[in-house]
């Protein structure tokens, strides 16, 4: 098998994370898994929304977006066309859903997080992408929010990172760009912790379906490239 | 461990299929996983979306909703509040997905297979039950359009079904209702062919990460209990 | 005259009231008038909307829709389309007003009942049958907030039922199911309480304008079929 | 009784159709029902709706707006609130088969007519004012496109005109203005052919409901009224 | 050079200006620049909103509509679209800043004005037109407030006004007709205070780019027929 | 006069045009003013809007949005709140006309360009970067369109860029950033050609009304900014 790319099935693409990407954000990072770049910011404002009021604790919630020309072909603007599509709410449950299992909401104080993912490149993965780095984002904005003394304690309960896995040309592989997963029987998204338990994991038969044995082996390649990923969070973190 | 509907581990709801359970359309059906209620109908117009046009295939899309007391609390109804929610568009694009997967869109014809799943009662496993009972509409509206002469050849590959899984007090447990799965620490959901293939896996962990070892444990349960439902399906058929 | 259902002039349909028949709603009915089957719900929620605060009384408000497949072609889901069709909301602020009609909203509490009136089947006069099923609904769920202790008295006035009458080749009919009413010159829409006066009175000229004499026809036809609506209303209530 | 316009139960408002009130359209008129006043246009346009297209036939369409401030208190407008409201739809709705009654469409060639009624300054009985002016309008409408050789024949069925009666303290009152409307029992809006038919009758109960012989002693009234409007109209037409 | 309505460079159209048109606002002003008709009303609510709260201050805002056939060609109705165009919005945040700019916000209490233009015909100028005479109804509906009590002195800053320029066959000319406006090069909108200070200028080059020489010159044909505009307002104003 | 930013009065930010930003639009530009970045794309689509079919020419259309986040408090992202903006709007038409006014579309063919100005940071003068960066990819997308033959000639006619300026602390100052235009007394947007033709001229009197000659002085210091402008974007087009 010759993966399009050109890499090894097991190998990821070049990623790179910048921190302090843009300036008003209490966390900002740029993530580039290859030639897919995803602007993540995090934003802090006092208050919770209205089901959470009283009960001393935090909420985080996620949104995403692609600016039309992202793509090969242009999308239409979302917020020209009135709605945001159903990929795009899906992309952004799922960040929310992953980024809050980063935290213990408890500590981190009657404050709402706003996870902003907008995608300026895309070349597959933008999902993926946009949880490993606005994990990195969400770091920096809790240690501006500690300044700022509005937390009650570290909330980070531990670290998340994503990326998928699929099917090509019957083996599998690590982190598709979009020509390999444009022709990838099998799309399997999966977000973990550092500490190797498993916050989602959502794989869809493009073709034919998979078999048990193919959804475990590309589950163990995705833990595997789990590791590196947090390996890069660490060292962007440490810079 | 005791599951709070006094349950096995491995023991589905009751589960009913009655056809022709409204009278226009092609195929319909109301599905019961236990109190989960769900009226699966399929609809066949001719002609296909623009993007399909000319290529002489046919296409099958979904739609999801939930009667605005279906459910403990009343929701507000989507179509006053002018739009779909998130979790409605995520359940159709996976109904519409896992329905397509039974066919050979190529031997449809021109034409366009509507799937509505509306919940008239909800407790629990609303978008399994949904893709379980919608299979069996399918099946109907594609002997009526048989009879019409509108199709190509026999489209339906393969049955399709879904159940979900999940863990309950570290337990792997099948086919959860509302309760359950308010209490369980995570959420698989599981869409099969009658084959044995996976069309969709998507699992979310509600509260701790859930480990590899788990993750096995109920893909095993899910592949189980997959099996009772395709009986269900073909003595639904066979009636 | 023969009418397409060869029913005589002056007869209703089959008419079934089906009491709880979901699980959740503080009131839960399936009406059927022949072929058209609705289900409606009643919700009470405490609490009313902001025009109606600190006066001490309650209030009644009406949703209804259609199945998209309820009806012999497939109509487009509303809450997809993004809102609601101009005969939607007519339908559902007439059942509004006349079930509050059946209240003394000042003994209600600062309640809300939310009456949904959903149509799983559609043969002509889905109206009438929902503010026929609704008005047993609204009992139902009268008592069971008077067993909660959250209502000041009785707030049930009277009862209240509908039903369409029609001009068909001359002859005035009554009840229309669908065929007839699409063949019929005139359609009528009444809505009476059982003390024998009228809340509503709609009649539209399909065709020909009518005299009149036809509408008294019309009118006393109504009156006649409202007492066998009253006593299928009160039968139900005694199961 | 004493009205609280001072007039008899019998006797309609001052009623002033000013034709030609604005330039553009193909008819354009000024109707006053006393202190309510509504500019009503004709506009004519080359096709059909889709849904009639190759019948060689025409379509007439009516809209229907308030301005925010033509009432009381200000109304938001529904251009910035993003939708038209129920009672908006409803009037539209009325307006539009109302005056599709005045013709035969046949005859009108493959043209649009749109209505629209905009509401300038509101005392009451809005829509039957609507209706009265929008006839003359489309009258002249219907001269111009003759003139311009766009129409089969003449489409013009026969006359059209609207007014509301109402029972007040007991005794039935014709043209009802707002502070009337606001203290009536029952309101009632009838339309009628200046051959004598109905093409709508629309009766509300406002408070208790109302007995047979009031709603013949409203329709009587409104009969009566209708020849005023209809000799009203036609004078403004002759002049 | 001869403009198509042959006036002089220099000379506005006939404008009148017309108080109390319709009887429920607190200002209330048809304002009439040639055939261009638009009706302002000043409706006072009180309160203000939520990012002035506290503030002892007021607040005004505006809107802007065109009836549909207000024009040569019908426009489809903003509210049934369901949303306000772009053109819409520019003029309506035009008209609001112009006559804020009219106004100490802090001598109006915490009342909020909204200001209504709606055209009901349309030949050139609307959003000149509107300024102009809303200035008028908001100094009527001042003197409303006033006597109402409900002002904390005179919020009154300075009369505004606003006027069309443009380069019409290589000529400036003043106050463009609607067949002018389609045929001139550029089209300058300004909006001054009875100071002779600028509030608002908007050039826009409709083909070729315009000379500074000729925005200077368009700058006094505007500054000119402001003086006029502003005797006129006072005239009404006197009446 | 000592600007916020320390800059000279008729200093432009430090001005950055990168080419190629992104990879799959035909033209791709980042735009820095300072802390101010706008990504800019040009697509091209072959076809045009109805309006203009069978014309033989072109047509170019402009839309403008602001992440979330780049600004210093976040703004509710326009996509998910169903609408955009009367601001969005308003600079998305006026990036439109003057981009539209830098070309010859009968000679552009029969194609539409889409100008897409998405805000990363703002930092004040968001829509005078825009214009200036698409001038360049727009340049960019021609050549592109050049060398796939769907051209009919060279459509470029001239160079369009803009500069704001405003009246600080009574003196006329170039290219305010956020803290200056907050503070500013008047803030004028000027769209020009490297020719020297005004392509729009917007001024707003933020706080008290400006004088002919500030306004004249006002545009001799955009005229002479504008020549660095075209400087800096020859050069961005040499490289």
């Amino acid at each position: 098998m010759n993966r399009p790319s050109g890499r090894a099935a097991d190998q990821l693409r070049p990623i790179r994370i910048t921190r302090h990407y843009t300036k008003h954000a209490e966390g900002s990072v740029l993530v580039e898994f290859g030639d897919t770049k995803v602007i993540c910011t995090v934003s802090a404002e006092a208050g919770v929304p209205r089901f959470l009021k009283g009960q001393g604790q935090g909420w985080l919630t996620a949104e995403y977006g692609m600016l039309p020309r992202s793509t090969g072909e242009r999308n239409a603007r979302e917020a020209s066309r009135g709605k945001q599509g159903g990929r795009t709410l899906e992309i952004q449950r799922l960040i929310g859903r992953s980024l809050r299992a980063a935290l213990d909401l408890t500590k981190l104080g009657e404050n709402t997080l706003y996870i902003d993912c907008d995608v300026i490149q895309a070349d597959g993965g933008t999902r993926t992408a946009s949880i490993t780095g606005a994990t990195v984002a969400l770091i920096d904005a809790l240690a501006v929010l500690k300044k700022r003394g509005s937390l009650k304690g570290n909330p980070l309960k531990q670290m998340v990172a994503a990326v998928s896995v699929g099917i090509y040309q019957g083996v599998p592989v690590l982190d598709l760009d979009y020509l390999e997963d444009s022709a990838a029987e099998t799309d399997l998204n999966v977000v973990m912790t550092d500490a190797g338990g498993f916050i989602e994991v959502q794989g869809t038969a493009e073709g034919e379906p998979f078999r048990p044995a193919e959804l475990n082996a590309m589950l163990e390649l995705a833990q595997q490239g789990m590791q590196e990923l947090f390996e890069l969070q660490r060292a962007a973190l440490a810079d």
